[in-house]
């Protein structure tokens, strides 16, 4: 099994890139194709690791930034790590793609180059979302697509319910629709809709109705399903309530003599309380619905979460999570 | 003035209801009609206090709970307390509406009973969101709209404006519309569309741009003008996100006896800290749009949160953000 991955994309790139890629060929015995800027690779490699068995280098000379657009980009920056990457998935010379990047360039390249899967009208980025009892929920879609339709909608269940199934090992996934409601009638003209489709599958998918978005973080469900903006409004929402919330804490905290005291003895609690919303132990947010593993690391992403995004992109293969995708589209 | 209050409405009606009318009418020199169970009312206000001065009492005898289907609810309890209350504004006794009942319920009968100013095709739910640094947003539409047109969030941009400038007394307030990016480009058809109206507008409305989910706490804009289905999805994420990690971190906090001596310590800290979320302070959410101050509080008001909402409405009466409204419409 080989991955390719995109060097030169996320903050902390090429370093924690390269890093990261060495821990994963070691743990998980894989091969990993590096694609950027050979030089730079090359002497981070010669820096942290003896052995270049099973990491090889695939020179591109170009970036694409977030400031980049994603489709021109695509286009244009044939010399990118990033397009360079999905090549290599595209000639059969890696199994998969993973890239902190930017999210809009990774999701045109895994649409546009690596290719959408037959019947799929929109590949859907699915997020894992930690909550406080130490589990997660997929929120799929989290941000590809924007104007859904029901089908559309109907179709991230579906993949979501397989990733989860196969790659994450959660048995029976409750597939919950983000709502203003818990009624059937409640929400937009989509969601109605789109209730509909989802009560009426012939697929053996466990769907458990609404799921408003106070209750997103109570684990009342395994899936939540959207559409792409609302996704994105929920998950950034989640982000920057949280970031915020520790940011005011640590103010009143540092705030007097007291408080710092109290702060020292409470340290250890708020490390762990703070490592429950640690996204990088899950690894990255999978493109689905393209025709090869395409998971998207956290643009700062260290190195352990580009392992555990390596590591996903294997489970992914492993699992035929593409395959099992295609082999539903017939029967849904 | 007078205001009156749905005696019967929210998690702690009446006695709540019924103390805070008492504080509002000491305090703010204003008349309050209480509408609900005559001989409870009446007992409550009996205990607490001594002189029946400048309110009153209409009975009603039904109750309209969140079980009740809104619209059908305003149209057959035509005796429940909220019905009551807004048939009092419409026949002109009462000035303005407050209840900490139903939201769909007061939507509706804001919008069936006081009515829709002519040309304001929705009225919409207007939610002050505090952050970190003292100050608040509004978003507006919280939730009362699904499936909006660009010409409705255009008119929700220019109510709040006019509500943040009147009663809030903010200076130019900076309207941002929630979008997935800053570019004017990104987001949904509604979005990309309301850009341009917002961008063209005719009226002194200060239109800053989009803003991103994540940065909503930050204080980077007054007002958030979306669509109501993402805008309860954005205010229910946040609550919910907040409340679930003040609960974890209290966990956190409890698990050992340094933890707990620490705590100890940092209490004063961490109380300062929730204060900064107490949404009681602002009072509560207008409905704007209807023909007369329709003030929604939090159903979980105490006495203090349903004093500042007849607070709310009694300046919405005094800065006349009605007729502001009525007068807007014809220079939008």
């Amino acid at each position: 099994m080989k991955v390719a991955v995109d060097a030169m994309g996320g903050d902390n790139a090429p370093e924690a890139i390269v890093k990261g890629s060495i821990l994963a060929r070691d743990e998980y015995n894989l091969s990993v194709i590096l694609s950027g800027k050979e030089k730079e690779v090359k002497q981070l490699l010669e820096k942290y690791t003896s052995s270049f068995n099973k990491i090889e280098i695939i020179n591109a000379e170009e970036v694409i930034t977030n400031d980049d657009k994603p489709v021109m980009a695509i286009r244009r920056k044939k010399d990118s790590s990033l397009v360079v990457a999905c090549n290599a998935v595209k000639n059969k010379e890696a199994d998969a793609v993973v890239s902190a990047g930017s999210t809009g360039a990774l999701l045109s390249g895994g649409t546009l180059i690596v290719g959408r899967i037959e019947g799929i009208q929109r590949p859907a980025i699915g997020s894992l979302i930690p909550n406080m009892s130490g589990g997660f929920a997929l929120l799929i879609d989290s941000g590809a697509n924007v104007d859904s339709k029901p089908e559309f909608l109907y179709d991230f269940a579906m993949m979501g319910d397989i990733y989860l199934k196969k790659v994450m090992n959660v048995e029976n996934p409750r597939i919950a629709l983000a709502n203003i409601g818990a009624e059937k009638s409640k929400g937009d003209k989509l969601t109605v809709e789109t209730y509909e489709l989802l009560e009426n599958t012939k697929l053996p998918m466990n769907f458990i109705g609404n799921i408003e978005a106070r209750e997103i973080l109570q684990g009342k469900a395994d899936i939540i399903v959207c559409d792409g903006f609302v996704g994105n409004m929920i998950l950034k929402t989640l982000e920057g309530t949280v970031l915020e919330l520790m940011k005011g804490l640590k103010n009143e905290l540092m705030s007097s003599t007291r408080t710092k005291i109290g702060a020292a003895l409470i340290k250890p609690a708020l490390m762990n309380f703070k490592n429950k919303f640690d996204y990088s132990e899950h690894g990255g947010a999978p493109l689905l619905g393209v025709k090869a593993p395409v998971i998207k690391a956290h643009g700062s992403s260290d190195e352990k979460a580009i392992k555990n995004a390596i590591r996903q992109a294997k489970m992914c293969c492993e699992s035929n999570v593409n395959e099992l995708i295609e082999e539903s589209i017939t029967r849904r």
